[in-house]
């Protein structure tokens, strides 16, 4: 009997089980090709976003977002050809200082950016569409930490980084390869950007990040990308995904503004994100956090359309709270759900597509306070209508460790809000009224015409869960959820499927990263 | 020093830790009534409800339900009283299957129900409203058995039950004592709904459930609750909670009914409740479930309104999911949570308040796919604008199981939503100008006057939740959420505070209940 997959759904799997014996991998592929339901590479939302704010709220927060940039403006620092850029366009700048007359940065970005992008992936099935009702799901990014069962928590590797991506690759409900989905602090920090991309375009067809700190950094990312998409393809077409952080509160650096810059001018996409762990990096109180993410954003943004009229480009909010009395980071909070949601509204109403984060948790295990941060905060994102979310999988720790099986457990929540997002079906075949004349009262559906066509399909089942008997569920091992992905994992790994990449462009790209690792000497700083 | 009670939030926690020692549970009880944001009774939304369905999709649901109502109809099996009551009022009655003309429950229903109830807790700051933009919480409700990681999964006792109850009255976020919160499998069936009674009135003083199954015991309730609320007083307002579920499809059984009469003819407020295993006891298929759940439920709500108008009712719906491929309940699933927001906008549209379920998991352990699928469900039944969710909180294995750790940590969920319906602050003190003129760009916001004046109440954070360091955290045990659920529940049990009963009273509960036990043999079944 052909063996099920780990990440198919129980509905496909049951009825690949119950099909003709066909052997080995290739038979597993052939069983789920055939039986899967279509596979969109993102989700198409059917539902309404979800909006906590009136119009009279958002143009307050846009009033004091004007207010922000005309009174304190934004620093700028250390890049004198963003200041050039600025000056050209009348704004006011003094030293580092950046400051904007009301309406300006955002008459600068309606008039050009646009609201819906493509970005391609190698494999062009998965390429993926930014803006209007989709959303994009990307692993985790950046834990210097891996946490696995049976190793515990320890410091990751490129060996975790290339598995990582693997797993995930063989994850439907995640859309995207991601970016530094682990620090690989086995390698050294100068260099280690050439090694993650070669890895996500090696070992995962599906689009991936561009590197996000300077300029050549994102330089060695266009390069490689042109090496795999073709020098005239990158430069016209969006093949490389960018965040460009503000140093909240109120501040971009070179390295950010390099990588914007580099990005900006080749078409490839940058989602101006202002990170705020409120009460500390922006004020302690939900509204004057959002007016300071939205005039950071402004600024952002503002500042791609002026480097490249219409370049590609996203306003993203990542707003962490804190305990006010330990100065820890918290995650999946309500603040946080609400300010996503209000910031969704921001960004349909600037008219660009939206970014922000999903799965996060400060739980150091993949335990019940994981699960239930992580579900929240990616319940939330969603509703607030995000066309891409990163973390939507894999963070513990408040991003300090990547979880090898939070990241299974994730892609389950992932996969039930694909779902949620299709609405109801008010078809005439769903109203099945046939079957409710025909069962009448006190009867059961289960043997129904109606049920006999829809029970192949009907109801997600999250692949993780085990909604069994207590006693099959005892003589199956009584594992809890974090033991059963750990099995999970372990088995996309080995049934990993390798999409391949032409000889000729591996080569190539193997002497690029060759070449630019012979220019400098190792450093294990940036 | 004081010590932080471990459900008040760390908020307020930390700042009775740096308060004047004060001996002993006084000190602590003071120091929390000083301390803690002001309880509410229950939450108040300032937000909006999200709506799945537009008029038109509401419209095609209500035209169906209309239409089941009258070609197939419904069977009210086992109480002639109540088909005369139906042929009384013009339904078309035939044998126990009555069928109504489209509209007419509707038109029996909005003549004469309230839109708002109160239901009274013996302690009037605990009393609850029922409907409009309120939500009241009640924990888990009927199973056989409990979980906790002392004792692994056993038979529940009184005992048990005793316990959960003292724990729930500690716990802020649940808003109601509730009903079974397990079966106490170690008394009488025929009669343990008496000592049930007896402890929710004695060890809570919130507001509580009547029994459910049965006249008899629906009558035992009500003269229950007259000795301690008074005979006067019950009748003319509503002191205990019913649900009535239907036995989907299109069945109410004379048990149901029963206890629907006499909670109706005393006031007391009835949730009419269809109960669905879709897949199995409706179809597979959401749009089918809601129309026959609605029909159901105006079956029922027409029956509360024909036996005394104006008496107080609710729409309440319990659509599980299922596993088509295995038959196993699911729980927290995608489609659950479109149909109780649809649900939701039903019983807005019918101007009755909402009733539905919250946490519910199948899940063996409270684990991350218990937290996942109970957050999910909870969240979708907020957003639903439900002014009544029962199993808030302690369910696994479907309902098989109380569980007490898992009771803590979606305790921690309640208070997340609670603080998430607030909604955004949208004061000029919110927007905090002064904060962000005053820090400027690249500084922090931890000293500013603004941070000051909010530190300590700025920002939920879970009870339950670890948000340290890892170092931390490991210091303290390296324990997980369920490790720590553990200890907070045995906390609250010995710092249980009695609310005391008048000794009149008492000994009167104690008498009636002596009194019945001896009018019949103990049984072990219904």
């Amino acid at each position: 009997m052909a063996k099920v997959h780990p990440m198919t759904t129980p509905a496909a799997g049951a009825a690949a089980a119950g099909r003709a014996r066909s052997g080995g991998r290739a038979g597993r592929r052939a069983a789920r090709a055939a039986e899967a339901p279509p596979r969109a590479p993102f989700i198409h939302r059917r539902i309404a976003t979800f909006d906590v704010l009136s119009a009279e709220g958002l143009e307050q927060i846009e009033a004091h977002a004007d207010e922000i940039l005309k009174e304190t403006g934004m620093e700028f620092r250390g890049d004198p050809e963003i200041l050039d850029i600025f000056r050209e366009a009348r704004a006011d700048v003094q030293g580092e200082r950046v400051r904007f007359e009301p309406g300006m940065c955002r008459t600068l970005i309606t008039a050009t950016a646009p609201s819906e992008i493509v970005q391609h992936a190698r494999n062009p099935d998965n390429s993926v569409t930014l803006g209007g009702a989709n959303t994009v799901l990307a692993p985790g990014w950046g834990p210097p930490f891996i946490h696995n069962l049976d190793e515990g928590r320890r410091y990751a590797t490129y060996d975790d980084f290339c598995r990582l991506i693997r797993i995930h690759q063989m994850i439907p409900d995640y859309h995207h390869s991601g970016g530094v989905v682990v620090e690989p602090v086995d390698l050294p920090a100068n260099k280690r950007h050439l090694d993650m991309l070669y890895a996500h375009l090696r070992w995962s067809d599906r689009a991936l990040f561009g590197a996000l700190i300077g300029e050549q950094r994102a330089q060695d990312s266009v390069n490689m990308a042109k090496i795999v998409f073709g020098d005239g393809f990158v430069g016209d077409n969006c093949c490389l995904y960018a965040v460009s952080n503000t140093n909240a509160p109120l501040v971009m650096d070179q390295n950010m503004s390099g990588s914007l810059k580099v990005y900006a001018r080749n078409n490839q996409v940058v989602a101006v994100t202002p990170w705020t762990l409120t009460g500390a990096m922006s004020p302690c109180t939900a509204a004057g956090t959002l007016a300071q993410v939205l005039a950071e954003a402004l600024a952002g943004l503002a500042l791609v359309q002026l480097i490249n009229p219409r370049a590609p480009c996203m306003m993203g909010t990542f707003a962490s709270t804190m305990s006010m009395q330990s100065g820890a980071p918290t995650f999946g909070t309500p603040e946080s759900g609400l300010i996503v949601l209000a910031a969704g509204q921001l960004a349909r109403r600037l008219g660009v597509p939206f970014h922000t984060v999903g799965s996060l948790s400060a739980s150091k295990l993949p335990d019940g306070q994981a699960m239930a941060e992580g579900m929240f905060g990616l319940t939330m994102a969603v509703l607030a209508g995000a066309n891409f979310i990163n973390h939507a999988g894999g963070w513990l720790e408040g991003g300090l460790v990547h979880g090898f099986e939070k990241s299974i457990l994730d892609a389950d929540s992932c996969g039930k809000l694909r779902v949620f997002c299709e609405g109801l079906d008010l078809s005439s075949e769903a109203f099945a009224m046939d079957a409710i004349r025909e069962v009448g009262p006190g009867a059961h559906y289960l043997g129904s015409a109606h049920t006999q066509r829809h029970f192949a399909t009907a109801m997600y089942r999250a692949p993780s869960a085990d909604n069994n008997s207590y006693e099959q569920w005892l003589a199956e091992g009584g594992l809890d959820a974090a033991q059963r992905a750990n099995r999970t994992w372990k088995t996309l790994l080995a049934e990993y499927e390798d999409p391949g990449l032409d000889p000729t462009i591996d080569e190539a790209l193997k002497d690029y990263i060759a070449r630019r690792k012979a220019e400098e000497p190792d450093r294990n700083y940036y």
